[in-house]
């Protein structure tokens, strides 16, 4: 690599002093305009860069926040990585992004990346199988702020910020008793993390205050992936008796499920009514379209770092904050409006 | 932040030196194992940070790798950057991810971060209206590697991995026209970036080898998304000669296309076939199935990250490449394989 540029340099130079030279960089008001024009110049003509890095050594501080997720490549994720560096970009921090691949084995680990990258904050949705705090400890006693999203863990003083996954379980539930439904299938995913296992309560609540007996079998726990949406699909097919209402909490495993039912001709909403879960793009281009909760993963992104940002910057203090809920919302599509057949 | 914790202050309380806690740290041999374990104990125990940020602005090295890429919440993207995490990961390296939000305003401030930031080497995918090299000049004057990948600048020296994109347009093309189309509508996106234009210049090629003549009314550049797959569909509903083929250069804009299409009582793929590309998840899952052509995202990300590390280490020399090309590859299915109606 080049030699690294200083203000001396820029000063040597134009015959001024570094003084004036750092000034004029600031944009400091007792620096004339045209000698800031020069500066700046000359700045960019040896290819100056602003000595940022050195800056946050002597501050202890990186303007870098550290983000963990299960997978980059899932739509919840990715939008709401996109909030997430809409914010900091606005507010000049970095993101430095790893991914757990859902084994709590990588998120230990990159858990201690981040540690020694010195992030100022740490935001991270855990892995599947995560069912230990011990890997965030460093980061809390060294008083680096960590904020949980989406998939949280609880019982360890660091806010949250997550939807009312039971609320949001509830009403696609009651959704589709209203629609005349009582045999309905629930699919999920591991059941060790939050967002499933409070949507399963509302799940269940919805069918308590409907008085229909909750079955265990009709529970089913799956990777919640396309291929899990095809097996689910199969499983159906061989029930002797079939459910006439799927609760699956994840939309691209909903509509490879719907696809696959169709295949076999099963009639999607009249023999079995679906509702999905996100409100991923995919949802509105299926026939028919897929019922679903809206799930606001920008919105989530977007205060998850704002709410970083103003408290490293000290104008909200995030230790008495247990956790910040966003709306969620149920969106009525085909996929659960029944009809009989004109045929 | 509390203090930060040095190899003084564990020397001190395990009453060694300095100098044999730096070593027991670093696993040298001289150092038996016994005191490594208590050293390392006590590193853990009070926090201490492996002192990389200011070693490596001794190395004037960061470790870190700078990625701008259009969008983060695109599934060619999202799954680029999956790739591109795990290697990085692997090799100890972080990612420092932004997004121009397809505006090359947003790009030159997002560079200039990444320059400030001081990463070691540069990863970038271009905006949609990025008509400048500029803003990219000073990582080739501090001689920071700088590798495009899919949407690239070309006539700058810099190494690109891509696809051919030429080729896949040929093959989608030439695949409708084999199936006994002819009258063929090209939907595509920015005809300024090197995908489209190429995947074009495919199309024209098929075209042209099978004797039919190239409309410039059947290319119609829009934003290839779903909201421009749904104006498609209604733009040739409204058509007196509709095309009886499709090739659109994005399977959500595909699948978003095909359902409005069937609203509206057109047959897919009898009426009109259809060919997307990227092979993203949603093109299974709607019906009819999504041709496609395959979009090695993963790879291209990976690749990206071990050549861009490899040059850093001195391991391979990128200065002499011009270009990385992966496979991609058509995959028929349904939308375009036509079949009488049964009925």
């Amino acid at each position: 690599m080049a030699k690294e540029i200083t203000i001396y340099d820029i000063a040597n130079q134009l015959q001024i002093s570094p003084a004036t030279v750092s000034r004029a960089l600031n944009n400091h008001p007792a620096i004339n305009e045209k000698t800031k024009v020069l500066v700046n110049a000359k700045a960019e003509e040896l290819g100056y860069r602003s000595n940022k890095f050195a800056s946050n050594l002597r501050k202890q501080s990186t303007s870098t926040i550290g983000v963990i997720v299960p997978r980059l490549n899932s739509y919840i994720m990715s939008t709401v990585l996109a909030g997430m560096e809409k914010i900091a970009n606005e507010e000049g921090f970095n993101l430095i992004i790893s991914q757990s691949l859902e084994s709590q084995k990588k998120e230990i680990a990159n858990a201690q990346t981040m540690f020694n990258s010195r992030v100022d904050g740490l935001l991270v949705s855990v892995a599947f199988d995560t069912d230990s705090f011990e890997h965030f400890q460093p980061f809390l006693k060294k008083k680096i702020p960590l904020i949980f999203f989406d998939r949280i863990l609880e019982n360890n003083n660091c806010p949250s910020i997550v939807i009312d996954n039971t609320k949001a379980g509830y009403e696609a539930t009651n959704h589709l008793i209203q629609q005349g439904r009582s045999n309905i299938l629930h699919i999920t995913g591991n059941l060790q993390r939050n967002v499933y296992a409070d949507r399963l309560k509302g799940y269940q609540q919805a069918l308590l205050e409907n008085e229909i007996p909750f079955q265990k079998e009709f529970l089913w726990e799956t990777a919640l992936n396309l291929e899990a949406g095809k097996e689910v699909a199969q499983r159906i097919k061989a029930m002797p008796n079939r459910p006439d209402a799927l609760f699956i909490a994840s939309d691209l495993c909903a509509v490879a499920c719907i696809s696959a039912l169709k295949e076999m001709g099963i009639d999607v909403p009249n023999d079995i009514s679906v509702v999905g879960f996100n409100n991923d793009p995919v949802a509105q281009v299926i026939a028919p379209k897929l019922t679903t909760i809206h799930y606001p993963a920008k919105e989530m992104g977007e205060i998850a770092v704002k709410s970083m940002i103003n408290h490293l910057k000290g104008t909200m203090n995030l230790d008495k904050t247990n956790a910040i809920t966003l709306r969620s919302e149920l969106i009525v599509r085909e996929s659960s409006r029944i009809i009989e057949h004109s045929a």
